[in-house]
């Protein structure tokens, strides 16, 4: 199955954008979580440890995000979870954690915004 | 358990803010998602039916969602699902389908927008 | 987009199981989930509301979890979300809550099980 | 956020059984989940990159999934995402991605089981 994931959290620095070859559009950046968790014996709740995360977006969501994003923003980040095991030409072997991005959208929780509608589409 | 979703789709009306006698501001909408999928005998994308929600939002993120989202806006929303049996004073009996925002944000998918940081927090 | 949801509950009753005029079996069983949630005030768990779903299955997930579930068995269920309005030949409209399953399995938080691997697949 | 997350794959060998000084027990056991996607170019479903996950049960559920998981089992597993640095005695640095189950089942999918409650519990 693919496993969808999401996730609320801040940006870690500022968004990269490239353009492949083909001329298809990539964002990425890297996002922080931090869960609260319940400690039942100390009775109150704690930050749990933080969660890194690779994001990256495509096409018209890449460029949104690049002209949108800046480090330390609250955004709310749905797409599909990749594990992946990479080898470099030194030998040296790590497991990446990445997320294909399908939505992402500053958190409201933490402020205001404005919206500019772009392109063709429901709604 | 806890039932946690994540909805992107478009608000249906304008948001409506009220504040409880004990001063809570609540902010609700409604919410439009329809399901891409893929057709194997007509081996096309097709529309899927609409799911419809009933989106509750509270406190600083009532007061934000208020203040930034209208009707028609592409969003992203995560919370937690609640599906509950009514009966009026009337006898009629239905059910409801609602979510409990912890996060929602403008779609960057389908627009630029800027964002103006409220309050204190992480990041 | 398509709303994927996991829940973990309890089966309100037997699973039926028809098969239609094409030849596909769909099984069906209502699940109830109630969650736990932290009420700060009196700084203990409490139990919360209970979600309903309708939950379908289809093929030989169908067939296998009519041979295998029963009324009161735990179960992680997951699989994509619909939220469906409904009228009849009254006029009497509702919503219903209904889960398409991906996967179900008996949740072993609460017993143990033997399992019986049928047909071919990967692993 | 505490990031939720629910996988059907398979497990990748035996399940480990250890009981802490304190006495909780906790079984891990390593799980792949293949994603099936969508070809535009060929117009097919191939397979994706498999995705590996370090899965820990605790309490009842780890005793009884070590009872009742073996090798190439298919289950679906929902939990808590954790992606951690390690560094070890030698210097070295990785990636850790785990799953903390809270339910875990045979997927009903790839054939039919029996079970036996044990405990107590709603339902």
């Amino acid at each position: 199955m693919t496993e969808t994931i999401t996730v609320r959290g801040f940006l870690g620095g500022d968004v990269r954008l490239v353009t492949t070859d083909r001329g298809l559009p990539i964002a990425t950046f890297r996002l922080a979580s931090t869960p609260r968790r319940f400690d039942r014996e100390r009775q109150t709740w704690v930050d749990g440890e933080t969660n890194w995360y690779s994001v990256a977006c495509f096409r018209s969501l890449a460029q949104n995000a690049h002209a949108t994003l800046g480090k330390g923003d609250p955004v709310v980040v749905t797409g599909r979870l990749k594990v992946r095991r990479w080898e470099n030409e030194h030998g040296q072997r790590g497991t990446a954690v990445d997320i294909d991005a399908d939505g992402v959208g500053h958190d409201l929780t933490f402020g205001t915004g404005s919206f500019v509608r772009l392109g063709t589409g429901p709604g």
